[in-house]
């Protein structure tokens, strides 16, 4: 019998099959890694070729735009959004616009072309976090920046059309729909039982331990119990925060670690599948909230969205989490 | 400058690109034509590879489950729920659970294998609707059963896995929460108009002209002014009507013409691109409601969704509707 299961914070149905459960060989995989050989717009010696860096990390101090790098932060070269003009909101009869005022942004996480997450160090993993957070401080000095986020799409299923390994990061003038329903969401369980719900969700989960798969100082990892996507998984900070930029040295630290691990685990059992990840995040211009709590979604991109979740936001997942937790604990790392 | 524009019904923002604005030849399109040589189990002469069917259109009068058919809806090989069992409802700490309780049906739209939806005569995408009406009359009988779509995905990048045209009713315990915000989105234009807001949206469209590329008698078809995708087409009926199954016969009738027609367009414009369809309409147990209208949304599956929109439900949409209404409207039909 198949079962339906709630996502307690924004509500949304998922049908988790249960009788003819897909495993990790079942899916028809993409197996994403670099090919290279092609010219790369990202590489050391083309930095001419971006427009030029907003941020970098140069260990041993070479000038900006040149090579000696180990992190760059460009703007996007086809940006959807770009900070110039103002946003004139407007009325059309019934219909609402305004410009599209916003950045849009690309973290070049590695020189190195044929890296991939998983394969990066600790460190690198962890500075990937700092040029987010310092690009997070940096962006949201402009007011009209109300939600910036950080995310990632590896592999051509994911969205990626570079496949040098890089994340990117938007800042837009609104809230956007799917973030303001968790927003809605936490904010209702507050109201009504003035705890922090993804607090509530990380001791359940420690607690029960069927769908975590690592533990580690700082986060929690773990296929969500209304896991949309086969092999779905978030990383939560024990520590509740509702601002990912507000964190602290120790918690990037142990973030690099925690991250690159998961990456690892999900690359031996999907055998290095796309994916897309994103850092959830409470919006820029507001104060600490306590019902809010930022982490990180990861989601293996293994099947093909059917026709009805697009217009229904109702999904099925083939692998109950329980069973994706299971691969990716017992997944053992060299 | 991008335009940032809101959909009126549900609130959710498209980021509309209007400086390099994609047109038909710039999309990678996959041509979704039927192959045929392989075993289809949709196929005439081979019903007992379904299971038996519920509904079928036999115009020579043949026995049920044999060959003479012109329409057959027969339940899914693999039904993401089923009839059934009880909901039997159950928390789970902070989460909710219920068994999957509902039916999903695959509606064989024509006998001929070669036939996609545009291929298909007036009478036969008639029949298509008359099927669908027929078996949500029948399944919402079960009282249990909150919400039925219909909806058809064509060609591989659509989740389809069987190429011979097909549609499929899907009947939920839930209200799926997308369903649920359209509902509520036009509950509030309602308390605060006092108006339909599709009725509205149909008679903004109508008087500008510029997003609407086909007028018939009962229908209105046009690219919505908050387009989430390319080509992104709804038709929408001209008849205030909340539920679909209440729809009467000049309105069935003058349908079949009216999708036949919009999909020879987006054949002609697009190269018979995969594409999803879905009937949108309100709660099968509730009575007719002044504020939703049911109306049918038709997805091309021309670009990949990047990474960041399935974590915010913020869409980059690279053709403005404008666009996109007026390469539709162009397109002469032989």
């Amino acid at each position: 019998m198949p079962e339906l299961r709630k996502d307690p914070v924004t509500g949304r149905w998922v049908i988790v099959t249960t009788d003819r459960a897909m495993r990790p060989a079942d899916f028809i995989r993409e197996h994403v890694v670099p090919a290279g050989g092609r010219f790369c717009p990202l590489c050391p010696g083309h930095e001419e070729k971006t427009a030029p860096e907003v941020l970098a990390y140069r260990p041993g101090g070479s000038l900006p735009n040149s090579t000696g790098w180990s992190l760059r932060v460009v703007p996007a070269k086809f940006p959807v959004l770009r900070v110039e003009g103002d946003l004139n909101r407007l009325g059309d009869g019934i219909y609402d616009k305004m410009n599209g005022v916003g950045a849009h942004e690309v973290v070049i996480e590695t020189p190195d072309h044929m890296l991939t997450l998983g394969d990066l160090s600790e460190k690198q993993v962890e500075d990937v976090f700092w040029a987010s957070r310092d690009r997070i401080v940096d962006l949201r000095r402009d007011i009209r920046l109300r939600s910036i986020f950080v995310f990632k799409g590896h592999g051509e299923a994911a969205g990626a059309t570079l496949e040098h390994s890089h994340s990117q990061i938007i800042a837009l003038p609104v809230v956007p729909k799917s973030a303001m329903e968790e927003l809605e969401g936490a904010k209702r369980y507050l109201d009504y039982r003035e705890r922090c719900i993804y607090c509530d969700i990380v001791r359940q989960e420690t607690e029960g331990g069927l769908r975590v798969f690592l533990e580690t100082e700082h986060y929690v990892a773990f296929c969500p119990y209304a896991s949309r996507f086969a092999f779905e998984t978030w990383i939560v900070p024990r520590r509740h925060r509702s601002h990912f930029e507000t964190v602290e040295i120790p918690e990037v630290k142990n973030l690099g670690w925690t991250l690159r691990t998961v990456m690892r685990k999900i690359d031996k059992v999907l055998e290095r599948p796309a994916y897309n990840l994103m850092v959830h995040s409470a919006p820029v211009q507001e104060g600490a909230m306590a019902h809010y709590h930022w982490h990180i979604e990861i989601v293996p991109k293994l099947t093909r969205v059917a026709g009805f979740e697009w217009g229904t936001g109702f999904y099925v997942n083939p692998t109950p989490p329980e069973e994706a937790a299971r691969f990716l604990r017992e997944a053992g790392l060299v």
